[in-house]
């Protein structure tokens, strides 16, 4: 019946189709005739989370004009929510709180969970031994599901997750056990790979790489992609790599060890913005002029560092509300009991060309 | 019998001076045994939460020598407790992630509920519209507590927290209803009085003041302390206050103003450090040298800002960690049935001194 949708633009051509198969309005039909997805007309019609107002007034006014009425049975299943969504975040502390990245995913979640009517709860995760007490909290029937960053692959958390009884969805590839694992990611291999060729269209041939701590999915992918475009075209990546942990200082110092072992570079692809940052201040203490002598490429396209750098950032774009906004419509549809089509979502990226890798 | 604590620092000291009371051991006899507050003991005799490990040993401990057994009912209140504590930021959630102060913030209080067995929940409030659901969570049954900044006036959150039945603590005076509130805050109008004392003593006689927003109440008691220092003095203070709204760009856009109508000003109060570093650029457009030409000085002391501003900016002291701790003590006094000794605790600042006054 859903397929109907899109035939049915009027109350009384659906009232016509109905009338046809001589059966009680279903879920599927009030889904229909409103134009919502069975998920949303279920959240719709059995509580007040989850959903926008205009899609519950639109349920409602159809299983209104269709005389539906739910399955109590199946109501009371749902209403024992608490309405609150964790957004678990895994990594030391200060770090969380230094990172662009966190913030914009904090605010991006807010917003789109505020948006649903559902309760954000920040909870941090500095060290394993704060893993007992909070997954004490998220099985204590506090909340209805987990959004969770823990990209490190020491990290014990997203295996003690497994026990939990609520529904988790993490934001990137975490660390360990991530094929049975629900997942929004980024597409980090293409995004370093766009990075290079962007650096080879411009002229540059000796591109070495500030990259990100190795016990990190996105860092090692972007590594990866790094390295296998340059050896696809034959250049040289040995020893053209250092490890600036996706900080500023960490990307200063990196950059500083790469201009003594290559001093021909004449491009950096770093795999974050801050570490970008960071390799700017070298390369201008180091007398290299950007883009002319040196072009560099950061990662995020984070909106408060990479245009306001000094040349502006090219960067690898990310869109950390649309991961974040995916990463929820997962977690609604495994509230509503449903099977997501796919357990990993990759997201896009593009580059944001700006005068770092103009020569 | 807590004052025997300091004489009593053996069992068998104590022992003899319990045998002779010939009572069975009170909650206050094993408080003083182990050496803790009433509180700590009562928390570490009856639960798992709130109290270090090694008061909780001490505790238990004395409590097996001196054959104490708590009693059951009162026991049996305190461990429906979930161990999680609310921190609320009631502020746009585009400044609390903004401010550096609110980052502070955050990782103190998580740092210091971790310390004591506690789950941090990181909640926003954004809007009033954000009200009734945050409401309906903290009156859940979900967390113990909650550790709330809602520094607008305008904000109705302190209202409508009134109606919780758990307790709440606010971090600095709320806009709204304070009188009855449990509030840890620091002396603004102190902050500023040290800050216009430190900028007369170097020589200065024409200080402006680039304040925060008039509907909160540390940006009101800073610019009161401004006023009151100089007018004591017998020093001009019309037209020289504007509005920076507690951001590097309002502080900016605020001297800009202030060079215009006084031209001749030697020396700048800004009430917060991001508004003193858009003061600062201000100042450097205007062809100002500082400190040679204007003083200026910050508040907060932020350790990110304040020492690396160019020049080091001085600035007015406090301790977001000192004050996260004190929030605490006073909800666990709360939470442990105890009332506070003071309803208000107002903590001291200082003046961290650096290049930015000296002239």
């Amino acid at each position: 019946m859903a397929c109907l949708r899109q035939y049915l633009s009027t109350p009384l051509a659906y009232a016509l189709q109905v009338g046809s198969t001589q059966d009680r309005p279903t879920l599927e039909d009030v889904a229909a005739y409103a134009g919502v997805s069975r998920s949303t007309a279920s959240r719709a019609l059995n509580e007040e989370m989850y959903v926008s107002p205009r899609a519950r007034e639109a349920v409602l006014a159809a299983a209104r004009d269709l005389g539906y009425s739910p399955n109590q049975a199946a109501r009371s299943l749902v209403t024992k929510r608490t309405g609150a969504v964790a957004l678990v975040l895994s990594e030391p502390e200060s770090k969380v709180l230094d990172d662009p990245y966190f913030l914009i995913v904090m605010r991006a979640a807010f917003r789109e969970l505020a948006n649903r009517g559902s309760q954000m709860l920040v909870m941090f995760v500095d060290a394993p031994d704060d893993i007992p007490r909070t997954m004490k909290f998220l099985d204590g029937g506090h909340v209805d599901g987990a959004l969770v960053f823990a990209p490190h692959s020491g990290d014990p958390l997203p295996v003690a997750l497994k026990l939990l009884r609520v529904p988790v969805v993490f934001g990137g590839r975490p660390g360990r056990s991530s094929s049975d694992l629900y997942t929004v990611d980024y597409d980090n291999t293409a995004g370093a790979q766009l990075a290079v060729e962007h650096l080879l269209s411009v002229g540059k041939r000796n591109i070495v790489t500030v990259c990100g701590p190795q016990d990190h999915p996105a860092a090692m992918d972007r590594l990866t992609g790094w390295r296998e475009t340059l050896a696809e075209k034959g250049m040289p990546t040995n020893g053209r790599a250092e490890n600036g942990d996706f900080t500023q200082t960490g990307g200063e110092a990196a950059m500083v060890k790469l201009l003594e072992r290559e001093p021909d570079l004449d491009a950096v692809f770093a795999a974050s913005d801050p570490m970008a940052i960071g390799a700017l201040r070298a390369l201008k203490a180091a007398g290299r002029r950007v883009p002319e002598d040196v072009a560099i490429v950061g990662f995020d396209d984070n909106p408060k560092l990479a245009p306001a750098a000094d040349p502006p950032l090219t960067s690898v774009h990310q869109e950390p509300a649309e991961q974040v906004k995916q990463m929820v419509d997962m977690l609604l549809d495994l509230l509503a009991g449903q099977t997501p089509e796919e357990r990993r979502r990759v997201l896009p990226v593009s580059l944001a060309v700006r005068e770092s890798t103009k020569g």
